[in-house]
């Protein structure tokens, strides 16, 4: 298996990138294609000492920033690392590709050039999120503002495919969203979107567990939950402010002065644990799904051990067979049409 | 001034809506209509031992309760405790209604029995949310899943009145929520309603700000958050989730065994003071806004201090004249439309 890492759209450049591949192909003696200036990486892997084992380098000598409108970067810069390595995964020269730059560069470049599965709407951004009971797959958060009821249960099927296949559980539990648990709840888009899901469980297609609260998120109530783009990306990031906020009034309860900063000693490891329950880099990156091959976004400040964690998500994505999945849902779903 | 006060449509029954009453009449100096059944509300006074000043009953045999369907419960159940304190407002026996009971009994009931202002499309829910800065106002939270750009910002208008008048700030930032700070992000009605608010705030009508994200809204990035009904209620309750996921967590960390509970001493004031600032009791109610008298939905499971809180919040809301100020709003959008 040969991943496709874009080394140089990251918040902190190429050298955690190349840390991550290296860790990555020690753990599980896959090969790792970095993306990006040669010099640059040539430098990155001195510098950190690595094993070349298992790594090669695709040069790609410009980049796409943060600033660059996603539609016009892809088109216009065929040299940026993102491009190179979206070329590269279409061509057959890897099974896989991760960046960690521009969002929404990277969803219209796996549209345009890696390209949609047969039948596939549209391509969707998933997240995974923690709760209580282990992690939740939230989709879509923010590709598609704009949904119809068939996209949303697009997006069930695809993200069920990836759920199962990335965490090993054989028939995840598809939630969505809604202002309340009754099925006539919410929009028309949520009404209808309901309906299609409950046909699709009654013919054993989907295990779709109705509608889940916002309350009910941090308790793991559904592997996977479904929601339009629009209400997806502020209900993450809501869930995502939310803990940096109480993180950081824990941490400022915990500083206040010496009583309590001698007091904070013997919670160190509890603290520790809920800091890496609530930490995005335990989980690797964010799927777009609905695409030929698994794209993922990395987190844009990702470290060494995100991309680690990010690689190891796609090997698990990439050997379970989502994709191959997610096509035959998706002709199901054309069938029924 | 006399608050009138449902006393039987809480989760605890009448006795903490009892002594939250009679402690805001010894605050505040006002008069608090209890409004339920006779015996047990002579019960309640007598139990809890609190003065009867200030204090009459208005007899209601009948509850509405958390299982009915709202527009059938205000339409058959005349006697109910509700019904009976909305009419009260209405016929200009009170200044305002407090209730604990339905929501959406409570927003019916307001709409038909005491009617809206006049302009105002709907009447909408705003709540109160604990952030950094303070607290926010969060409209709408559920009343109305569907929305136009128009309704939105008669939302801005009454929430900023509101927000005015309790919290003693003269010109509060009103942030509209979108999945990005663009003008053009979000679905149409988003993009619309962002067009029209910036008109207002031009027309110096409006303090807006901007689009806010879901990351911000801890933050305390507005003052007034708009949104549809749908979202805002989806966030509202991720947030609420995630906080009391985020304390469950912090509080099983510290009762983990003798060393961390030890620990957990010299922290007791600070995990206090977070605790009050995350807990709704200190904020008060929901407004129900673009009625013409202030209604208040009180939290389900208020205890005294809650209702106490939501009485002086009702206080402030009819002493700043914000309903007055509501109305001047709604004319000039209509004489601009």
């Amino acid at each position: 298996m040969k991943i496709i890492l874009d080394c140089m759209s990251g918040d902190l450049g190429p050298q955690p990138a190349v840390e991550g591949a290296a860790a990555a192909v020690k753990r599980h003696g896959i090969e790792v294609m970095l993306v990006g200036k040669t010099d640059a990486l040539e430098d990155a892997i001195r510098n950190s000492g690595v094993s070349r084992d298992g790594l090669s380098i695709r040069d790609a000598q410009d980049v796409i920033t943060m600033a660059d409108d996603p539609v016009v970067a892809i088109r216009d810069k065929k040299q940026s690392s993102m491009v190179v390595a979206l070329s590269a995964v279409a061509a057959g020269d890897g099974d896989a590709v991760i960046s960690a730059g521009n969002t929404g560069a990277l969803l219209t470049g796996a549209t345009l050039l890696v390209r949609r599965l047969p039948g596939a709407r549209r391509g969707a951004l998933g997240t995974m999120f923690p709760t209580a009971r282990g992690h939740s797959l939230l989709m879509d958060c923010g590709a598609n503002v704009e949904c119809t009821p068939e996209m949303l249960v697009q997006f069930a099927h695809m993200g069920s495919a990836f759920y199962a296949g990335t965490m090993g559980v054989s028939s995840p539990r598809v939630g969505l969203l809604n202002n309340g648990a009754e099925p006539k709840k919410g929009t028309p888009l949520y009404v209808e979107a309901h309906q299609l899901l409950r046909a699709a469980a009654d013919r054993g297609q989907l295990n779709f567990i109705g509608n889940i609260e916002g309350r009910e998120l941090p308790n793991g109530a559904a592997d996977v939950c479904i929601a339009d783009g629009f209400t997806g990306n502020l209900v993450l990031k809501t869930f995502e402010g939310v803990g940096l906020y109480m993180a950081s009034q824990i941490k400022a309860m915990l500083m206040k002065n010496a009583a309590t900063k001698l007091a904070a000693l013997p919670l160190r490891s509890g603290l520790h644990d809920l800091k890496a329950r609530m930490d995005y880099k335990e989980v690797g990156g964010a799927p777009i799904l609905g695409i030929r091959k698994p794209v993922i976004k990395a987190h844009g400040s990702s470290d060494a051990r995100a991309f680690a964690s990010a690689i190891s998500q796609t090997v698990r994505f990439c050997e379970s067979g989502a994709i191959a999945n997610m096509e035959r849902a998706l002709a199901a779903l054309k069938a029924e049409a």
